[in-house]
């Protein structure tokens, strides 16, 4: 993307318009128009967006497989209305921000299921084998995506040593399981806690902090995951002896140093 | 929950009956009430289960925190009745066993939502504040709770150096975010990989090894994490220096050796 002009697709969770979270999106939207960019809002709730992905979603389908049979919809055509209108915005799109509160360490179910159903076998990964494209290759590939994720709780019981677990690493399944691994550049989240009760004044900062943070969207340089064709891992998917920086365990493992 | 005789809730969620998920739950039912148990099943598709919160599960409430907002609701009685069951039957239960697809490094939305909806405020864990029970306390304390997950991807990838991240870390969120932030004691989960094109023969021995974990529910060492009481934390709800593993970081600090 460039630093104006770049469609950026914003993908919205909250039930109630007038949270943290619905105000940080129209900060946001707000601000990333004014630099020139043109932004489509996916609004789930007002959209009533369907949770649930099911052979519905399919049309006509011969595979039994439920991830295969969305495929094959997505190959053949027959995926619902709702589900190719979603693809075509990823694919229009050089960014993508997605805006949700932290529920149980996760999205919102209705977000859950918008990644559920848009990302289907064919369109956001090929499925089966390990030669297939996936973890920084795909459709998606030279995207820019970002969270900004508003968080009850607050930031040291989020970090290194804190009772739920570090939020990079809360985080991961997301960063890199869900938007590094359909080919997105996943750059690091918008992070906002203790929110539960958020004076106004903490908002104002808050707020220019994500104007910011927009405005640098262009150039922020992306986590840097270890990419699956990079030649860093082997034929079973794992990281090959060495690669490492040196104690790297876990999740850290897949991030180059 | 003792050997025979205890109340187990099982709660499924894939939309095909005939999938590997859908004929595991039904190993795992038919097991557990031959050993005598008395078993309810929420089979979330087939009870079109709403997976997304709003505020229409509340009734009248005058708070605008959507999380407090849930709180109000659960102490007034107004919750809407799909989730005041569901409170029911995690009362009820001894034990709760999830069955559910790993998609996209988690629940299906459906299941997600039922987390969301399920464990309001008030019902399944105190709002805001530190010295309110979470982790290892709380109103489900007592319950043992245990995922089966079937995972398309092979197990390697999902191994301590495999290109996924280690299965353990992916669920922690799940067993140390969700159940045992309950208070409930989380097992071991039972999983199955490789199952896209999975063979009658890989079934049997699958079916087998299933069998043998339900009659084994009441024996099994839950995962040991740390409660949140137990004066390994400090006021910030980080772990107090030095109570570590040598050499533990991350998701490992919260588990004692």
């Amino acid at each position: 993307m460039t630093k104006a002009g770049s469609n950026v697709l914003v993908v919205y969770a909250h039930p109630k318009p007038d949270s943290l979270t619905g105000a940080l999106k129209d900060v946001a939207v707000r601000q990333l128009r004014t630099q020139g960019h043109e932004v489509r809002i996916t609004d789930l709730y007002a959209m009533g967006w369907k949770a649930a992905a099911d052979t519905d979603d399919f049309g006509a389908v011969e595979e039994p497989n439920f991830m295969l049979a969305s495929g094959e919809a997505y190959h053949n055509g027959t995926l619902s209305p709702d589900i190719r209108a979603e693809q075509e915005k990823l694919l229009w799109a050089d960014a993508v921000v997605l805006h949700f509160p932290f529920w149980w360490f996760g999205m919102p179910a209705i977000m859950k299921g918008w990644v559920d159903r848009v990302l289907t076998c064919g369109f956001a990964y090929g499925a089966g084998g390990t030669a297939l494209p996936r973890y920084g290759a795909g459709a998606l590939a030279g995207r820019r995506a970002m969270l900004v994720v508003s968080i009850g709780g607050k930031q040291p019981s989020y970090s290194d040593r804190g009772i739920n677990g570090p939020v990079e690493d809360l985080l991961f399944p997301i960063h890199h399981g869900i938007l590094y691994y359909t080919g997105m550049d996943v750059l690091s989240p918008f992070l906002v806690h203790d929110t539960i009760r958020l004076g106004s004044a903490r908002f104002e900062e808050v707020a220019h902090d994500l104007r910011r943070r927009m405005s640098d969207l262009a150039e922020l340089e992306p986590i840097p995951y270890r990419a699956q064709a990079g030649g860093d891992y082997d034929r079973s998917l794992r990281l090959e002896p060495g690669r490492e920086t040196r104690g790297a365990t876990g999740f850290e493992l897949h991030v180059a140093s």
